[in-house]
């Protein structure tokens, strides 16, 4: 037997990793000052979306291709601090509703937790990703198209902060398989292609082409591609509309994707995705009336990497989010404020003997500052309502596991609190059923003490002990506030017979 | 055989009925000029709520006695037409979600259709029927209580405008039956329920004292009974504070509801349900620090014709609420109105066909008005959020039913035309489903035309017939608006195989 490999600590790494519906991708990276230097990029083009079945389930086959891909990247892994490291699955893996197992063997294999990100959330990054690549102009304009293998993120925003953003549905694997799928390119195909992405742009136009921008730029293998064929055949340097027409013009007159191989410039592994990619792209620039793109290299992954050193030093998009949400739904910030406090007080009593760790003081936050969101819904089942919105609702910088986890924390703040197995129904990874139950123990303790009149100071000490909580109350509570403690007592029945609470 | 009845059409008059959970009752009125005379008021203790089973349904024997107790307000509302009419059904209806032959069973017998509200609209309306019961005061704050037999409301207005407004889950009938279960009156059982009120108020009691209020009335027949005991027992001709303490004392002296009967001024019909009633208004006048009460006639039922009027005479509640629900949900209005112009051309051409009539024309106006207020949750599946909203949401003025429709025209504006079926699994009336499926054709085809840029000028000819549409598009919209074709065509295709489209 071999020694146990010790791995050292990489204090100052970061690394983010894109399960991208055409291909996986890596970044390394390293924290310097307050620079940040790039260690290692690696791409594998897994072509994960081509494993999707109609039941939601993925063919065990790329399932294999994926997680061999991803046992390379692990390696890389090792070492990196959980707090600096994003794992992120797109739109291939946000159809894979029922591939729950494959989700627990990439978190096996890279041994750090799998963000699955809304389409939104996604174009975010890859706009995150994008201006960083780009010359530091606070003013600047900037159009932005991703196409990723399962959909095209379209963004306008200014300087590193987008402003509209827009997931489509389609991405270069799906349309070449979907309108080319004999491997014939003919003018028909390629027509109702650009017409189908043109309709998905149209309610669109007003809002990105309002203000106009001061330069396109496209990320993605399939921008690469084209920019390189352009510069090959002489088209110059920049992606133009002439340039486009002419690449147009080769790829009907190849006439299928087996042909696609002679054209100048193009990477093998790249034709069978190639038309599909190049007719989305043609038809953005004559929907959004494009002059002119350059091509970054700049993408979801080093977006990934920018978003979590906004989250270290304290530039948490997340928390904006939560302001933004507490405005646009009417929450009462101030009662919010008192429970997120008191929820944390008792967060800092329970955290070491319920094995409590910082991601869920954050959960419990979030929960506390927006609980009562609902309310602007309607009162009656606010809990469900806010359940609702945190499940939905378009929130940048958060993972569908994150806004699973908080909607169910919103949805069991109030009435009887629910076995483990709720949880579970609700949505909640088995490995978070146990965090989850008892973080809504202590936000449902904190709003207890909150539900009548303004109470203010610091909040009792609490113990904790399995599933045993002993609150220390000022002897002046139960003559001055009958109320509260009738409130405890039926709080008391409320979490029996899972917890036990005495005072 | 006789001649069958032929009935004068009572064109001024309007009526109400409520179908509360201890008593029905009837209102009709004669609107003479700008005033209202009451020309009858009727009362039956049908005590529906005592029918209700642990599985939503009603036990057949109380159905029967309701039913007959609407056979003969039936009579009374012959010849008044279907737009001064409202028949409501309050909390035992809202919970017997099982009894669905019963409610068309209702309907059939009154010949008009009912309209369950949510506990905070009856609350408006028991506001609005109180404040016409009172002096005209537009500054003068009142806070109305009204214990109805399966629920308790509490309301905080100004002249006509109740500000904070709650729906207690409790009433007479059910604590009677739950507090003094054998008969037997305690100190203890009465305490327990004063307890359990005191919680319910806790959470709303900033808001509900906040502002004070200049003077305290009652409504229902548990109100009427206490303040006549009192008048007839020497203790004053308004409720007071040492009244009630006066009458607690009596009640529990006499120690078991039988034994009820002895209190001087209480009818028979409601010692039955009195003690539980006596003792949620004890509890509301300590918690709500009440220091005196007086008695109005007005209720429910009243509110409900002051509501008819306004919506007679264009001051429509239920426009106030769209209103404020686009404010609430950052609606893009400008669109929005367009849709709604354009929705309405549309039915102004459909209707004669497709036997459509005026309420279905406000139903489809609500739903164009507010067609995208899912936005504000996400974009992705905002139908869905639309409909959602809808459905929970607290919105002054709308029955259950009218919010259940709006829901399922918003949830249907856009992908697939789903068939009659779907329809009925959102919760649409069998009675509704053909026309809410029509309208659901006349919203999508007005989005349709709003989807892209800015359209102006009216909406284009629509002839209708059975299942055929036909447009008459101007010549040069297919060149100037091909995308705006491309459109027309999918929509062509989403509406097969139920609707035709032509042009």
């Amino acid at each position: 037997m071999s020694e146990p490999m010790t791995t050292a600590v990489l204090e100052n790494y970061l690394a983010a990793v894109d399960l991208g519906s055409n291909s996986f991708h890596m970044v390394v990276a390293e924290e310097l000052g307050s620079e940040i230097r790039l260690l290692d990029r690696l791409r594998e083009g897994v072509r994960l979306a081509e494993g999707l079945r109609e039941d939601a389930t993925l063919d065990p086959l790329i399932e294999k291709r994926a997680l061999d891909c991803l046992a390379r990247f692990g390696q890389r892994l090792r070492g990196i601090r959980p707090e600096r490291v994003r794992i992120i699955g797109t739109n291939t893996l946000r159809q894979a509703s029922a591939a729950e197992g494959f989700v627990q063997a990439i978190e096996t294999t890279l041994g750090f937790p799998l963000e699955i990100v809304a389409g939104r959330e996604e174009a975010r990054l890859v706009y995150l990703g994008v201006a960083h690549s780009l010359a530091v102009d606070a003013d600047e304009r900037r159009l932005v198209v991703d196409i990723g293998g399962g959909s095209t993120e379209v963004i306008v925003g200014q300087g590193f902060v987008p402003n509209n953003r827009e997931s489509l549905h389609f991405g270069c694997v799906g349309s070449s398989r979907a309108f080319f799928p004999d491997e014939l390119i003919t003018t028909a195909s390629c027509e109702r292609l650009e017409k189908k992405v043109r309709m998905a742009v149209e309610p669109m136009l007003d809002e990105f082409t309002g203000h106009g921008w001061d330069q396109a730029v496209g990320s993605s293998g399939t921008v690469k591609a084209i920019n390189r064929i352009l510069v090959e055949n002489g088209q110059g340097s920049r992606i133009t509309r002439n340039g486009m027409y002419w690449l147009r013009e080769q790829i009907l007159q190849l006439g299928s994707v087996r042909a696609l191989s002679r054209l100048k410039g193009l990477k093998s592994d790249r034709a069978a995705v190639f038309a599909g990619g190049f007719m989305i792209l043609f038809a953005l620039f004559e929907a959004l009336n494009i002059q002119e793109m350059r091509f970054s290299e700049g993408a979801l992954r080093e977006g990934a990497i920018y978003d979590l050193l906004g989250r270290i030093h304290q530039e948490d998009t997340r928390e904006l989010s939560i302001h933004s949400l507490q405005e646009r739904f009417h929450s009462q910030t101030a009662r919010n404020r008192g429970v997120a406090a008191w929820a944390d007080q008792f967060f800092a009593a329970a955290m070491a003997r319920w094995s409590l760790h910082g991601a869920h003081r954050q959960w419990l936050q979030w929960a506390a500052l927006t609980h009562d969101i609902g309310l602007d819904i309607a009162h009656s089942g606010f809990h469900k309502h806010g359940e609702y919105i945190w499940r939905n609702a378009d929130l940048a910088g958060f993972s569908r596991r994150e806004q699973g986890v908080v909607a169910a924390l919103l949805r069991t703040q109030r009435k009887r609190l629910p076995h483990l197995q709720f949880y579970s129904t609700l949505g909640v990874a088995a490995e978070d059923l146990l965090a989850v139950q008892r973080l809504a123990v202590l936000l449902r303790l904190a709003i207890v003490f909150h539900r009548g009149a303004q109470i203010s100071g610091t909040a009792p000490a609490l113990q904790v002990n399995d599933k045993d909580l002993r609150l220390s109350l000022p002897e002046h509570y139960m003559d001055e506030m009958p109320l509260l403690f009738a409130d405890i007592e039926q709080e008391q029945e409320n979490m029996a017979p899972d917890f036990h609470l005495h005072w």
